[in-house]
């Protein structure tokens, strides 16, 4: 499996299949992924990212979003931004600079605001009568991610550059404030030109805790084949929480190497991901994961009706 | 050299002291690096963390802390917070949870006064003096680590748990809202009580491209001594950034083993650490690395007379 882009969920086809043609189009890298990110943010349809993402505990949508670009290693992050259009737009602007790289909540309003970003309400009525549905009685301790999809992180890497965006609305209900993974840099997503690029997606707090981004490039630049690396990275670190005694909510990855070989890997039973191929064509993908063995499937129809997600 | 606590910067010294009788009296690892941690927030004279920190660019105090478990990987940690007496004190208490662990800015603040923390007004006469005599017309893209101390890093052993304790009030002059390595997992710190703890200090947005904490003890993983550990995760990425153009701002390391060996690098001429030795005495040493070639040295009353910092 090899491609120019690798994206998470099914909802990222549209947004890969436009990055696709931004790259044929002679567009850097970098426009196809942030062109990508944003056709996820700015659809309604999907709560987990930018526009119709479902709020925090205190009904506010929060949102998070990071940008890596392996060439230089520059990382751009905001985390906890309200009303802001497109945060992977902020992220990638803050990757060019030597300093402030990572701007939390008001910070990074400010910010925004000053570098002219389009900022609108980000709730929609759908996402608040989910909200207002959503008794406020649960154990704040079990919170998972949205099922079926989750935070979008594309990859993506043209001539011998590779980089990586990531954005979010985070966990449905969490606290105000609350970040995840998405913009803390080698648990989010991590990529290094010379090695590879990781991303992950699920519960933040889990991820967090084994820098699993980070850990798939390190076992990259040892060597190891990339899907190996998504399933290795990913088995080490269940059974390190196992061994603590706690058991991790969902996790997700998803890796290229500098060949543009791609993996993938799951805690879930099933992880769809979107690859933009070698052949330009997007093709939607998934990691099975059956009782821990892995194994990389192209769903037919009859797979996707099935699925419960995007 | 072995101990039982290692901290960042001579600042740390009477905190490490105090770190040592707690566990001498049988208190836990966790309360020794809590003391240490506060004793460094609560002194005024220290202008790189808690009370007396130096504002940023708007003269507001902005304070990051993180609290990592290396029994559970449990990981709290908060960012851009203001007027919060100490916030060790709720990146511990966040540790405990296994979801919204990591908090920013507003969100935190209401957290912490839920759960009753201390608030009082962090900014001194002699920080805002200070603030008020700095021209705005600085390069943003230079500020640096704040000459001779900057954040307090400390971790601890006792029994088989290792945790880490980091607390800063970040870099002076930062734009408000920015975040730096100190609250971001495996950049600031990172600790897995079955192979060591690592924690960093310097410009931030340079750690967090390397991941160095968890680089460190991911090398410790692979069974490489603690010293060769920081300065070739140190080495290497310098080498990293080197090969993209950059020039990388001050960056430090200190780290632990599970059999209670301490080990430390530097970017810098000389950074002074501080060690809870196993022994139960509290004593200086420093890293000094001369034309990259490392070495670590127990320094005399004149090499202290001379050293410029905390």
């Amino acid at each position: 499996m090899r491609g120019y882009m690798v994206a998470t969920w099914k909802m990222a086809w549209d947004g890969v299949k436009k990055g696709q043609e931004v790259l044929r189009a002679g567009g850097s890298v970098h426009q196809a992924i942030i062109e990508a990110v944003k056709m996820v943010e700015d659809d309604p349809e999907y709560h987990s990212v930018g526009y119709g993402g479902l709020p925090n505990y205190n009904g506010e949508v929060e949102l998070d979003a990071a940008y890596m670009d392996g060439d230089t290693l520059g990382y751009g992050g905001i985390m906890g931004v309200k009303n802001l259009k497109n945060p992977i737009e902020v992220a990638f602007d803050l990757c060019h600079y030597k300093r402030n790289c990572l701007l939390a909540a008001a910070g990074a309003e400010e910010y925004a605001r000053k570098k002219g970003y389009a900022f609108c309400d980000m709730l929609t009525e759908e996402a608040y009568l989910r909200y207002s549905r959503q008794t406020k009685q649960m154990d704040m301790e079990k919170l998972e991610a949205y099922g079926g999809h989750d935070t979008v992180c594309v990859i993506g890497k043209s001539g011998d550059t590779m980089a990586c965006g990531v954005s979010t609305s985070g966990l449905f209900m969490k606290l105000p404030g609350r970040v995840g993974d998405s913009p803390v840099i080698g648990s989010g997503c991590y990529a290094d030109s010379e090695v590879g690029a990781a991303a992950a997606t699920g519960v933040g707090e889990d991820i967090m805790k084994g820098c699993l981004s980070f850990s798939v490039v390190e076992k990259l630049r040892q060597g190891v084949p990339v899907q190996q690396a998504c399933e290795t990275a990913l088995r080490e670190h269940m059974e390190r929480l196992g061994r603590s005694g706690h058991r991790p909510g969902s996790i997700s990855l998803i890796a290229m190497d500098r060949e543009h070989n791609i993996g993938a890997a799951t805690n879930k039973k099933a992880f769809p991901f979107v690859v933009g191929d070698l052949e330009r064509n997007t093709v939607l993908y998934a990691a099975v994961n059956e009782g821990g063995k892995m194994s990389v499937i192209c769903p037919d129809e009859a797979w996707i009706q099935a699925y419960q997600g995007d």
